[in-house]
């Protein structure tokens, strides 16, 4: 909790649901009839409608992603240390949108909504969403703003996904394309830790094929152990090195399989613990089997190049030396499909021991570079 | 089945189980009263005693390392490609030992077998082992075979820390030590995966608090779920995108959570099925624990070249590149320690795309380097 908020603070926000009531087309082919977004807005829109920056969240994120809800907040929203007063993403001279994608469980409509042919939550009959359903929902999103172009749209990981696909679906709607942490597409080891989290979920018997809500439980047991094993793919071996190394909690060896023994099994188990309690079952898997799906250059034979052959925007990917789970080499592969595709790309590579997780915390380096590429974006 | 033993094979072979009476004190303070091992020879123990080689397992092997136990079987034993005549552990020259390990599922006392004190299963209730256990009730078998020096001990991962514990434990009972793909000690992220593959079969509802069999049933989902982890972390990324890529099962996307979408998935569901029917959690559970708590350089103080001043064996380091759950960085802290105390070293850091499990596939320039370490052998 701020004593008081600071002054490169957003400050207090309010959320905004927004409803959309013209039936959007998936690519699953079914259709949802109609569905609300959560958003969330920084700074002002100017009179020409040209600074809009749009901030696409990855698998656990949400709507709120600066400032504070209430001056009893723990913490601010949480890409803060990126948006604000004379942070990277300026919000005196960007007019900022952070949104709750759909299929979340943080206010738009996802499978903990009701279902209206039945009334009932949708639980797993919610629609298995895409990234392009994503970016579709977020240009309804844009046109009810008044949004034509956006300045930016800006992501990191599954965001940045969001971000590049922007480029693709709608390359005269957006200028700058920044993709963080991000990769083209899931490698089989990146599917693989998916799969696990995934199976966890559905063989949690308290999962009840996904209507759990009607049983009045949680597949909490599911859902730890899925963001256990997520969170060790969002760590460097060396991050958790340095923060845990063999620390025992206790001083000596307990011989038991229950006991915490070491640092790094009591965080792990807080970790899902705690995500257990605030996160659905069902945006889980729906979150990573968007991740699994993203391959956009799929449809051109996995030429990425040709698949960016008609963007309009201009680039800045970002990549983070320890990050094992979208490695620089796969924000590599985004660079080297652009300037094949003779596009204007800047990129980055961070030395940075925090893992994929460092796209998140306030490194010198990155929010100098990131600064340095907002500031020259013209609105 | 191989319709004719090829000549490389040690052939058919039969396990025998070895019976201790005397007791064993326990790292964790308890004592097994008695005990029975599991083993399997290959080749001769010549006059003097001296040609004897002792194969130590990782956390899911057995004393079947070699030959076949029937003209029916499916698949040799687990390391058939390192064992047999002309093979690296040539048994035309050695003696070699087998075990399966105390608190194993294949044969040897483990939590399966009845605890004298009540008549049922151990269970949960069987002693937590450490690597200094195991080396200790493997001197036992060593007595009892008649074996007072190892020409070698030779081991694999979990296997190579036992290898080294031998010339800490017993160093005038060991001439040569072959680590292979192992590891001074457990990093955080390696605790941190054992830690969710332990909360898997922990928190199945099927695994009552480690006395499923009094009950019937086994914590299948758990024990599947463990397996699937612990498979990713075998693998390289370079290993599962050569043999998996992104390919899909079928031709299309299905768009739901149950389907398996993509190869990997397939792959790694079988693995942990096929693990789970075969495998005890209880085992599981003890072997991550052994890994845990491995690090003989905690009673010297974290100095691994103190810990191994007494040292008296000659040593054959081996790592290979893609290795990510023991990396090539982590035999290099084994070598660097052996050379601070002025001991017998030769490393070998083999060019393999395979990961943690290239020490068990019969790559070229593995099996020469491993062959001529061991030609110069004397017995």
């Amino acid at each position: 909790m701020p004593s008081v908020i600071p002054e490169d603070s957003v400050g207090l926000v309010t959320p905004e649901l927004l409803h959309f009531s013209e039936p959007l087309a998936l690519a699953c082919g079914r259709t949802l009839p109609a569905y609300d977004l959560m958003v969330e807005t920084y700074g002002e829109l100017n009179a020409s409608r040209s600074n809009a920056v749009l901030i696409c969240h990855a698998l656990s994120g949400h709507h709120h992603a600066a400032g504070y809800h209430s001056l009893d907040d723990r913490k601010p929203g949480w890409w803060d240390s990126c948006i604000g007063p004379g942070k990277p993403i300026d919000t005196r001279k960007f007019f900022v949108v952070a949104l709750n994608n759909l299929g979340g469980c943080n206010g738009s409509t996802g499978p903990s909504s009701p279902n209206p042919e039945t009334g009932r939550a949708y639980g797993a009959d919610f629609p298995v969403l895409t990234v392009e359903d994503w970016v579709n929902s977020q240009a309804r999103l844009a046109d009810r703003l008044g949004i034509g172009q956006w300045a930016a749209v800006i992501g990191g990981s599954l965001g940045g996904m969001q971000a590049l696909q922007w480029t693709i679906s709608y390359p005269e709607r957006i200028r700058h394309c920044l993709a963080i942490a991000s990769a083209p597409k899931l490698s089989a080891e990146n599917i693989a830790f998916n799969e696990v989290a995934r199976q966890a979920i559905l063989s949690d018997p308290d999962f009840h094929a996904g209507h759990f809500q009607e049983k009045g439980v949680i597949p909490k047991r599911g859902l730890m152990l899925a963001r256990m094993v997520g969170h060790i793919t969002y760590l460097s071996d060396e991050a958790m090195g340095e923060k845990f190394g063999r620390e025992l909690k206790t001083d000596q060896l307990n011989y038991d399989f229950h006991s915490v023994e070491f640092q790094v099994e009591s965080y792990l188990r807080y970790q899902g613990e705690e995500f257990s309690g605030r996160f659905d079952a069902n945006t889980y898997l729906l979150m990573t089997k968007a991740l699994d799906y993203f391959d956009p250059a799929h449809a051109h034979g996995g030429d990425l190049a040709k698949t960016l052959a008609g963007v309009q925007a201009r680039f800045l990917i970002v990549s983070f030396t320890t990050d094992w789970r979208f490695s620089p080499a796969r924000s590599k592969e985004i660079v080297n499909a652009l300037m094949a595709a003779r596009k204007d790309v800047s990129y980055l590579e961070v030395d940075a021991p925090q893992g994929h997780d460092a796209f998140l915390i306030p490194i010198p380096r990155y929010l100098q570079a990131f600064s340095h590429y907002m500031t020259r974006i013209e609105v």
